[in-house]
């Protein structure tokens, strides 16, 4: 009754969300041309260009190559952008001292073996899988600024300018980007992160009373075809690791916003969704039990249904108790509600799991006893 | 028994397979050393150097950013670049040129108005999920190469000269990236999905067995560890799919090599992965039939005890039947020998799970029969 009445409700809710994920990239590509044309600025007014000069290439390099989706990707980029390119530049400044000191034939040799040495070593340190996840973009740009500075030692005369100026209208450039992601309309990777999580208890409580429908009720084909949505609900709550750990990783670089306040705790989201793939995986087992060939006798299955549904609408409440609470940020009343109701869920199920009253009635609700 | 002996030479083969994973880290890194080397040598030689000037940066850069670990990665990410900057040359030099028309103060409009444009536009489709996937890195190229050659195009002379200087350096670092990429001990996407996918059928064979052997027989402390080893490897292959996803692209890519022709199938990956990602649900679902509360008694346990022990072992034969002929790349005998295994693991199970004779053994073959 309640599900068969909220399903318009939902999937306008749906739809209202997919609308909103759309404007949003409306909006970012906006900001991603306003940003271009502030920084194409550098060339377009006579004043600025007589300032930085071809320079302002780097400007517009560093803008397209770092405006990202999340403000905190954003800003990740363009800190990594900025550290590789400093230690790159003055490594390679160091480097191109040493060979010019050398000088003569020794002077290429020694840029050879510094290209190569560097090279290998950025590569290798960039494949550490802790470095690649939250520095690999800055080992790129410091392997890339080392070399350009270390090769065009041996060319340019004054590096040092030149590495200078370059420095400066990467730091203009980013300076734009900042501006135009996180102070015009931002779009934070940890509201995404936490909004995905309010989502995803709702997913899986109504996968659960889907499952429970469909296999206690006669259900028609058109509701057939919304079991198969539980199942892909199921299966993205499954697949949401590596989504979660560059969102946690964006979140952190965000500053202080909104809700969320210096130190929050995001590596909490990822326990909590390693919990939730567990109870994905579980309730996706269910999906097992519906197939005809392994279900129970119609009447044996009556004569659980009534307790079996209990249960699950118990579960099915937990989970979006725990999801309100986490949307609201408060502490839920995990000691007087739901620890009393989840207690109560499990001496029921062992009443129907004792084999000397319901013997057969083991299978279906074997899974939904895990799922507790 | 099986287990036991082969417990050793197993673990031998999983480290001689992480030092070749290791090792083929270490030949990746010392190839982009002797790559930038080499694409160094623009700048260190002076015929060359008169050749290409001060634009050997983009060989430089080309060859820095593009050189990935997997062939077919660093051919897409060439490809994309080579495209994109030909696309972004060609339309930049097509807007310059309309603004050099208009002339007046009206050129910075017009170029103004054009970056804006193609910025939105260019980022909006970038973020479209099937361009994302496969050509987010042209996208970001060709937004690059437009805007430089637009913009530049107010100040320098001879833009349509730089464009296509830029091009022939950057068709250079390419052309040296794919010599050593795909010359020098090449590392293909394809071997390693390949392999991936064979590993995989063995570790869900293993962790079948495992939990088994861990249900049925009294198992101490130094064995329960090896089953948190069972469930993590089932996990990798739970979160396996955005890994796939990203191979089975980048497989597409690689020419003829070794024992994958043209049009080899790489869809198919994708979906065995699909299935093998099913089954794992099924066989960590299992886990919870371990935990001591949910357990049944010790004699109900052992009077199912060697029925069940020979459908795991069917099913893990069966797994590793499959995973071999895979690796061997032959059609496996699913007509005479695994369609008839599995239909007698059929009868036995469901000659297990008739009420009347073991009421209350359901539970643990429950899952098994799911497996099937």
């Amino acid at each position: 009754k309640f599900d068969s009445s909220c399903q318009p409700i939902i999937s306008f809710l749906r739809e209202m969300k997919n609308k909103r994920h759309g404007m949003r990239k409306v909006i970012h590509s906006i900001k991603v041309g306003v940003a271009l044309v502030l920084v194409s600025l550098f060339y377009l007014l006579d004043p600025l260009y007589k300032q930085v000069g071809d320079n302002a290439m780097w400007a517009i390099m560093t803008v397209v190559v770092i405006f990202e989706f999340f403000a905190g990707a954003t800003l990740s980029k363009g800190l990594n952008r900025g550290i590789g390119t400093i230690l790159g530049g003055g490594l390679g400044c160091l480097a191109a001292a040493f060979a010019q000191a050398v000088g003569g034939i020794g002077r290429a040799i020694v840029v050879g073996i510094a290209v190569f040495i560097f090279g290998a070593v950025a590569t290798y340190t960039r494949q550490v899988p802790n470095i690649k996840k939250k520095y690999e973009y800055g080992a790129i740009i410091f392997l890339l600024t080392f070399n350009l500075v270390v090769v065009s030692g041996l060319r340019a005369e004054q590096v040092m300018q030149l590495a200078r100026e370059r420095l400066s209208t990467i730091v203009m450039g980013f300076i734009i980007c900042i501006f135009t992601s996180l102070l015009v309309f931002p779009i934070w990777a940890s509201d995404e992160l936490h909004d995905s999580f309010v989502t995803r208890f709702e997913d899986l409580a109504r996968s659960l009373e889907g499952f429970s429908k469909e296999y206690f009720e006669n259900i028609n084909e058109k509701e057939k075809k919304s079991s198969d949505n539980f199942i892909s609900n199921c299966k993205s709550v499954l697949h949401s690791k590596s989504k979660d750990e560059s969102l946690v990783n964006f979140a952190r670089w965000e500053p202080w916003h909104g809700k969320f306040g210096f130190s929050y705790p995001w590596g909490k989201y990822l326990k909590i969704g390693e919990d939730l793939r567990d109870l994905a995986t579980i309730i996706l087992s269910l999906k097992s039990c519906l197939r005809p060939s392994t279900q129970l006798p119609e009447i044996l299955r009556q004569s659980v249904k009534e307790p079996c549904e209990a249960i699950v609408a118990s579960l099915a409440w937990t989970l979006r108790e725990l999801g309100e609470s986490i949307t609201k940020m408060r502490k839920c009343g995990s000691e007087e509600t739901i620890v009393p109701k989840l207690k109560s869920v499990r001496v029921e199920l062992s009443r129907i799991l004792t084999p000397s009253t319901h013997g057969t009635t083991v299978e279906n609700t074997n899974g939904l006893g895990l799922a507790g």
